[in-house]
């Protein structure tokens, strides 16, 4: 079994203990010889800390891994096996301005969906498609995990105009299966879900117990109605909403379908002075920090899982495992559809379940969405690729109309004016696209 | 050329002289020999007075029509070559309900989109059907001609339930075709307009001129910018809009691109004393009458232009001269996609350029749809398809679903609460719909 | 671990000591707790030897299974978990009429593909559709495992005109994949072979050998090259050929590709007196039946292997110990294509990699198939399409153009003549189909 | 109305007389004002005696057009409005190749299907490419009518290849529609045909006489059953035939559905002395040129008419027509699918129903082919995409897997041998194509 060189780009991200716990869980089948943790100046006392704690967690568990700080991507990049991508362009200073902003035009803001995820990605794909010259360059043979939200349009975006072999993740799926797992207080190899969708718009159509679909049953008994997401707030659905659905969405599907009760939650949350979940991450980042930099601290705090990245390094090193063993094993990820769903085009990036082995990700075919999901899918899809145009071409024209797109938005004049601001806001990071309608 | 018997279901409309005016133009290729306008006990007396004004309009014209009015709808049909539905399940009385009700929830309220239209959809389908029973019993190779609104949900809801050969109609395409040719002082045979999309959801995307897309040039006019519905507010896009998006939309697309402006527009309307739509269309409906009783009116009153159905008239009879005199001319009208745009079911009913003989409706093939529309087309084509399950199966569950979907609405807690207020208002005409999300 | 009933249809064969065999290799697994061997009165006296052969088997292998033979079908399916069909309607007397007529008219003569291969199917269908009836009366949710030929047409008779839970089967994927395993000297684990088509029409478009498509250079060292069926004669491809085909094509499409030279072969093969594979075949069972009858014989006589089904109950074995024990493995089975393959339809049976578990068989994604195989697979999809509708019609027209259909007929009088003479030949089995064009 | 400047590239052909008498006819709707032939040198004869000819019937018809003779391609093109290619690589002496050699195989020797038609292809498509280059640089706003065999493939070559505005024809179409007209004696503005599938290899899937399908009463009538084409011998259909096909399929069709008695009609027409189709081609051009050269010859002579080519400047003139006046008529053209044949892929070439006007032309959605049609259809289909490949490519190992998926060869190692042939035959025209699987 080789060696593996493991690079992350976003070291400094307050996850990456959780990543090191996950290499030593599985360090028998994931023999990882190089750590590096990339990051940009800006990010280097996080990420030297990260470093230290991971040396510390990595000798107590008594495992020889070469951990490194570089703030040289190129260099870092070189020969490596697999790259976990989970950047976040701008920081927490930009995901505050991506949650608040919309709140002005009463609109919700959130960091993956809506107008905040919109100039998240606006902010992220230029730079994933710099990182991505790089691989093809200089590991073209490596695999790109990419954690960066919003995940399923960046994924779209790497695949479609790189040569990157990447697969998309997110811990939703994981955290849903785990939640069922409980619930029914059955074994997960007894439990087979599918998802369906895109990433953060995904639904649960089927739970396979024993090989008998049990939903409907599920979906009486509310299964599926809270929030599986720390960050994102619950609320009461109503009575039979569930059955009258049919499926269990993802928490993200409530911003779509409860958008004025999310709306009024989010702004009661800035009223009572908590303020955005960025300002609330920044705190609970600083207490992270604090434990991470004491020497004694040589195993994954307790804390980080307030952090809301539940099972985030499972999700992770469970596929990096699939992929560098050709342990053909059942995930759900990020990849192509290549007809999988057939209501999506065949060449969009999906969350669904795929079999994962060294060749990649191949989707189990699905077929059609239920027919009260399909329109949704189809809308938010059509607005993922526009915002892939308009970041590949930088037209404000074509971010425009992406953001329109998007069901959370409602009005042409209204968006404008919010495109407006948060281009303004994020500065340098979306000067790229021109004034007005032209480039 | 054989003689014509033609039924007008909804006789009783105030557009019924616009109907037989355009008979009276056309009457060389479209020999009417009878006219027999049907309507409910309660349409009785407008229909009468549509009845006299007719016999007075054809006698002025020197043309031998039989004229006749009849409550009973099995009798009339007998024998016919050509129906056309105009018919409004509950009257303007309903309508007003479909454009106030909304209007508490801050939601659109108009009588053929959003709720508004949502609600006429449920009243309207059922009734339908039950004349397709009639027709596939009494006149099987009749052709329906359907005006009845939502005209292209009916429509389909027609073509997907029963055997009765069916055309939609709508007068938008023939409005915005007039309205280009004046503003470039054209024949109309040296344009051509490709509208691709839904009824109430279509666009222009190419506007030839002697076979040269103009349309490009067109928007940076601002061609396209006014509303061409008399029933639409109109508002002013911002600067670059058209050219940005790329086409021309319907004019009810601005309830979806300005829903904000548009929902302002309504309520300062409610605030002004205006009242609601339906209101000044009672008002205007009084006069037309008055004017229609006098017996010295003998051919289509000016005042009936106010109205809001212009060149509804000769949309319908030049389709019927196709039909009937196997003339093959392009219409846009609402027939069976069949593949001919490919982004949306080829069992769904678009509205779209066709060649229409004898034969029927056959559509010129489109491909795909502007990416930045095609989103929202699937998502209202899946509204619609889910609305007609809903009618048909007279599940409130699926009603509730149909309505979620309607990208005019925004939360499913609000609009279960104004689908039951909706259904609660239409009293009998929606009872059909159970409690709660059984049937 | 729940016992399992098991019902062989068509219990007779001389296959069944295979499948005991399996049985007894997976006991473990898959308790089998009654076998019935169902057959017909004709087949009675094997289907007898069977029985004693399988109790000795049992027995020797210390397994306490109660086998049963039965002439009484529906007594036997009630309560069943799995029933394995692998019967031959009209018995090897039939299948030499399929090898021998089309020989009279020039045409290749073979039980699964060709007109003999249609005859097979409309004998099959109708008596299949019968039992399904049964099982959807008596044991609606046991799982049909098909062996029967032609596998993929049959399969998609059960599931296009049933409500059975129906896998269909075939060696030859397995017979492949061990082919390449020797050939490459490597562990099953690290290979993964991509099937695509049709059943007896399917190809290897990928070989990952650790997840590297190693397809190209095992193309030109000509692997794929011989036959891996025992009933196929060999014959020599030209050189390159397998590189300009790109794939490994199943050993039936040699009478596709080299329809002379296995043209003849098989009259060789009659002119040298060897005489059909049907007549070799009864040979064989001869002296099958004779060692079978031998009560000191317990084991599986190795002389079956000569018999043609090398692997045959591996195949079965396996994905019933998935199905039966939700354990998701990668078979490559007959199953609804539902988009993995995009050039065949949806609702079509094809062959390819699926994952099976209790839910049934997934397939695998694998998009369009390569464009040098696309054209054959669609064609020879049509004809199968057209093969059921003649079974399920009894219409001889329709029967007709399925056969012209078939890329092995090239001259539609010449396919009248033969088709005549099948229909004649088979009596009674395909009686069903009228005269003349009409049913 | 603007003039015109006509270029035909194989001005020497002696169909160039009918194309004279149909811009006569039509004068006054189409100004020819330039009539340019273009041949080369090899041709320079025949195009000089046309060009005299074509002087001749101006002047009789009183019409002023320039006519001249180039063999200076490019300086023809240069402005050019229209361009008609009706060229022939090679000559009649290359056809009698494509016609002769095949025989030795026992296959079918034709000029546009089968290895003839393969071999025609093969020698065209590269000539046609450097037409376009030249036609891209010199009259980009021109169209190209290609009347150039095999017509489809050269169309899709061209349109898929070049940026050349391209509609490609056949006389095969108005040769059916005008012998309904002549069989049901009605005039044409009362029948419509539906044509759908590829260039020679189309079906009439409708008949549509005033509205209603007749096809069914004439086929029971053997409606469609002669041959139209004065090229392709006419054989008897088995009584039943058209009616269990359901559609009249196009002569050619006949190679494929009675491909053994074609080929015994072809191979007695050899032992009978006959010789080629070619060979009596030739014959009959002498004739007509010596016609031709007759300087009292003033007007179409009558002896054309057996050259096979009826009513080629009837569709040749009519669609330029409707594309030059901007005159919206239905047409049966050779233009890409975009979805109105829902089994043919979307960028494929078909040959179906179209609207013409100045935009080009509009297919008319016909949606499924007959089941019965589907499969050879998509077969053909992939043999001509893949016979393009081979052009573009220049790969020899892609002709062999072109020629393999044409319905008309039956074994790869008999079609190899003959590939070679042909190659080696055509010297010049082929030696593009490298040797082995290599290109």
């Amino acid at each position: 079994m080789s060696e593996i060189k493991l690079v992350v780009i976003g070291g400094g991200s307050s996850y990456s203990p959780e990543l090191v716990d996950g290499i030593i869980k599985r360090y028998t089948s994931l023999p990882v010889k190089e750590l590096i943790l990339v990051d940009i100046e800006r990010g280097r006392e996080k990420t030297e800390i990260n470093c230290a704690l991971s040396k510390r967690m990595f000798e107590k568990a008594g495992i020889n891994v070469d951990v490194k700080v570089s703030l040289d991507r190129r260099a870092a990049l070189a020969g490596a096996d697999f790259i976990i991508t989970q950047l976040r362009i701008g920081g927490l200073e930009a995901r505050e301005k991506d949650e608040m902003i919309p709140l002005k035009y009463d609109l919700i803001g959130q960091e993956t969906t809506g107008p905040g995820g919109f100039a998240n990605a606006l902010r992220t794909i230029p730079v994933m498609l710099e990182i991505c010259r790089d691989i093809e360059e200089l590991c073209p043979e490596a695999w790109l995990i990419n954690f960066t939200n919003p995940s399923g349009i960046v994924t779209e975006a790497v695949l479609g105009h790189s040569k990157v072999k990447c697969i998309g993740l997110c811990n939703i799926a994981l955290n849903t299966e785990q939640m069922l797992q409980k619930y029914l207080k059955v074994d997960k190899s007894r439990l087979r879900c599918v998802f369906v969708g895109l990433n953060h718009l995904s639904i649960v159509k089927n739970v396979y117990l024993d090989g008998k679909d049990i939903l409907p049953e599920l979906l009486t008994q509310n299964v599926g109605g809270n929030s599986l997401a720390s960050n994102i707030p619950d609320i009461d659905f109503p009575e039979d909403f569930l059955s009258m659905l049919g499926y269990v969405p993802s928490s993200y599907l409530r911003y779509f379908y409860f958008e004025e009760q999310m709306l009024r939650e989010e702004k009661a949350r800035i009223e009572k002075g908590i303020g955005s979940r960025a300002a609330e991450v920044m705190n609970i980042e600083k207490k992270l920090f604090a434990i991470y930099r004491d020497q004694e601290v040589k195993i994954k705090p307790a804390e980080l899982s307030k952090r809301g990245g539940a099972l985030y390094s499972e999700a992770a090193i469970s596929v990096i495992d699939s992929l560098h063993n050709n342990k053909p094993e059942l995930h759900v990820v990020n990849t192509l559809n290549r007809g999988a769903i057939s209501d999506l085009p065949a060449d969009c990036v999906v969350e669904t379940n795929c079999l994962v082995n060294r060749e990649g990700a191949i989707p189990l075919v699905s077929g059609a969405l239920p027919e009260n999901f399909r329109g949704l899918a189809q809308q938010v899809n059509a607005y993922e690729q526009l915002t892939i145009k308009a970041a590949v071409t930088g037209d404000r024209g074509k971010a425009l109309m992406a953001l329109i797109n998007n069901p959370l938005t409602h009005d042409a004049a209204v968006t404008r004016e919010l495109l407006d601001e948060l281009i303004e806001a994020h500065g340098r990071y979306l000067s790229y696209l021109g004034k007005g309608g032209k480039k």
